[in-house]
């Protein structure tokens, strides 16, 4: 998101080396306006100028706020000592975002300056597969033990907080950092001095494991109404916690995730307008080209019906409008079924219920199209196409119940498929989102060519 | 979501009527899980029968977390009275999206039945738009002057705190009720007692308007990492504050929406598996049709043609390939750009830049297309189809040209509506995901079969 309301005032600021200004655009903005103003207008080397005129916390709390191909820009255009001090000072989850983008030459550069504290929690957190819990969570928790009381915590919190990133939630372990309860920082502040923490703690805690999909993360946050979710190795002990901001952005990212697999494109993290040309062309022409070639399907089935086109020549005209319905029903089912797959409402179980279901809504909806079909070829079919090359003439009604059957067949036939797929693919370890509009729209093309001319046949030859 | 695993234990406890189970179960986990384990299963009378058991609080906690449609079935299965106590206990928001789904006249007999301040909450919630910020909002806020010490601060919230919906965030008013500023619970707890809480405070609040569209509330919480956003009206007032789970819910609830409309199916907020088939089936035969009548003009386009079809019968065979090519193209930008659009990465104002963008990469997906095409065609065509009814034969090589060049042209103008079609509908106060798939693939057939026998005529008649 770049911000051209301070572009200007920034750009003089810059110029006329206003140091005071820079200093209180900095301190007194939300860091995410600062890092919006920042970004896009101006070159690195401009920004680091700039930031020098806070401190270096401050520094890293903005830069969290750059969006990621900037912070990896932002690394390469300064100094591996200057950034050391600035990744030390970084939350965790976010420090470890980036050093997931870096080149692993820069990357260990980097890791081989800062402290040593700092280098394995980076190298603890990097190592978690992408769209994992373990790879959304930070490391930075408020964590107390079972047996001291509220007015002790509410003492110790004080010590932790500056550095934690939320203290809402508390976390108790035990000995071993298993996690025995949570206390929220409203019950703490509502109990009396004296109650021990162990009478105050929740015990039955909701958590979830390091290597759970952040898809289910999210969902469990939204279910359980939580601002921050524990995440355990698989000794129970806490590693880390994934915040709400992070949940929020998790369940953002995914939603373009699954839209953009659709649309059949490649996923695509990066702001459109901001990502390399060839970047986007590469996401796209894999899956057009493998539908187009998919697609050419499409010919070997018309090459086998070429005796009934030629006999009957108006049948090519109804063609386009007989495949587009099963696409268009079969986008309809499959977008239904692939975005209740990702709300949990449908499970692979489920395909009994679904097919049954499907069943008798492409029948209504056959129907109801085929009988559109069937007024529309007798009615509004212009005598001249009925006319055959060898002289003979179509007959209207024959060629209406034609389109009207093929229009409800194909309808249903798109229907099943585009709701079958989804579960298919699932079943199969494939992301069900890949049963595309334009996925399902070929391959019921190829079958739907193939229904047509099988039932022109029975009729008109 | 309904939790199949307790529903034996659920359904023993109500045939023994055990009642300390039925308590311990209420009173011991999280009401999340208590909802989903009695919604679905049970008739209503019994999850009634079984919430007798808890105190009235704990069964309005309960009962939010019923999916709504349970929750509309649940008000007419009990009494008035008893409901309207258990609606003075809800949080605000969750009770005005119930009332908002109940029929006017159980909605007035209900209001009738709840004390004086509750019924003026909700008549003031349930008046704002669904899908604003004044329909995701509570009216349970914390909130302090600012004239106070952080110790003071401290007392009053704790005699604030049981009924707020959160107190991490605290709202500092004026005597006008105007957003002066904000205090976090954690800057609270950490600050000196005496420190005043105007020196404490966050002046530059970030906040929506009551009318703001809920989808601009959760994307400004994402930006700056809010917990919470105060809401206020027009004369800067606070009427009330989004918290982040409802947040979370309306980027959920948005995705769908958004998704949906992406395979042209009327947004459905219902689960599907429970969804009346009757309410899915008229989401989609709308649609369907309206797609169905305009794929219709592919017919005329080709009647325009009859002649070239029937002096060049090899020209069927090409049609779907080519004008496929033009949906899929289309399919995928118009899915970039509505995402980038929702996300608010590209605006109307962009269109230019899309516009050049879209042109060149239509350009270079159209050359990798119709190469392929071209190779297809000249290698791959069986003789016999190449043979015209008159007796002539069908150039290959001319054929060939001809494929390769619709394809190339029908990929680029496929992108250009793909990625316009949305700009132009935002222009115009449409949505722009009513640009779906089917949408710009119907879009583009029609006009495909244009291009495509625009170019066979100059090469082949």
């Amino acid at each position: 998101m770049v911000d051209l309301l301070f572009a200007p005032e920034v750009r003089e600021m810059l110029q006329d080396n206003d140091d005071a200004g820079m200093r209180t655009f900095c301190e007194n903005l939300h860091p995410a306006t600062v890092a919006a103003a920042l970004a896009g207008e101006f070159e690195v080397e401009e920004v680091w100028r700039f930031l020098q005129h806070t401190n270096i916390k401050n520094q890293a709390v903005i830069f969290e706020y750059f969006p990621i191909d900037w912070q990896v820009k932002m690394v390469e255009g300064t100094g591996r000592q200057a950034m050391a001090k600035l990744i030390e000072q970084m939350s965790p989850d976010d420090r470890a975002g980036l050093m997931r983008r870096l080149m692993p030459r820069v990357q260990e550069g980097l890791l081989r300056l800062v402290d040593e504290a700092n280098r394995r929690d980076i190298a603890q957190l990097v190592n978690y597969q992408a769209s994992t819990a373990g790879a959304l969570m930070t490391t930075d928790y408020a964590w107390l033990p079972d047996n001291i009381s509220a007015a002790e915590a509410l003492d110790r919190l004080r010590l932790q907080a500056p550095d934690r990133e939320t203290i809402y939630y508390i976390f108790i372990l035990d000995d071993d950092r298993k996690l025995k309860g949570v206390v929220t920082l409203r019950d703490l502040i509502l109990a009396p001095r004296h109650a021990l923490i162990r009478d105050l703690m929740e015990e039955d805690v909701v958590h979830v494991h390091v290597g759970d999909d952040r898809r289910k993360v999210a969902q469990a946050m939204a279910r359980f109404d939580l601002l921050a979710m524990p995440v355990v190795d698989e000794q129970g002990r806490l590693v880390g916690i994934v915040t709400h901001d992070d949940a929020l952005d998790a369940v953002v990212e995914e939603a373009t995730e699954d839209v953009h697999r659709l649309g059949a494109v490649g996923p695509l993290a990066e702001n459109y307008l901001d990502a390399n040309i060839i970047t986007i062309w590469r996401k796209r022409v894999v899956w057009l080209a493998v539908l187009f070639i998919a697609e050419m399907f499409t010919f070997t089935a018309m090459a086998w019906f070429d005796d009934a086109l030629k006999a009957v020549t108006v049948l090519a005209l109804f063609v386009p409008l007989c495949i587009s319905t099963g696409g268009n029903s079969g986008s309809q089912a499959a977008t239904l079924i692939i975005r209740a797959m990702a709300l949990g409402q449908v499970t692979v179980q489920d395909w009994f219920r679904v097919l049954r279901h499907e069943l008798l809504l492409g029948i209504l909806l056959g129907l109801a199209l085929g009988a559109i079909g069937l007024v529309r070829a007798y009615f509004l079919t212009p005598d001249h196409v009925l006319a055959n090359t060898d002289g003979s003439h179509t007959d209207p009604l024959r060629l209406a119940l034609v389109i009207g059957q093929a229009v409800t067949a194909i309808c249903i036939w798109g229907t099943l498929i585009g709701s079958m797929l989804p579960l298919v693919f699932r079943r199969l370890g494939v992301d069900p989102g890949f049963a595309s509009s334009p996925f399902v729209a070929t391959f019921v093309d190829v079958t739907g060519i193939v229904i047509y001319f099988l039932i022109a046949k029975a009729w008109l030859l």
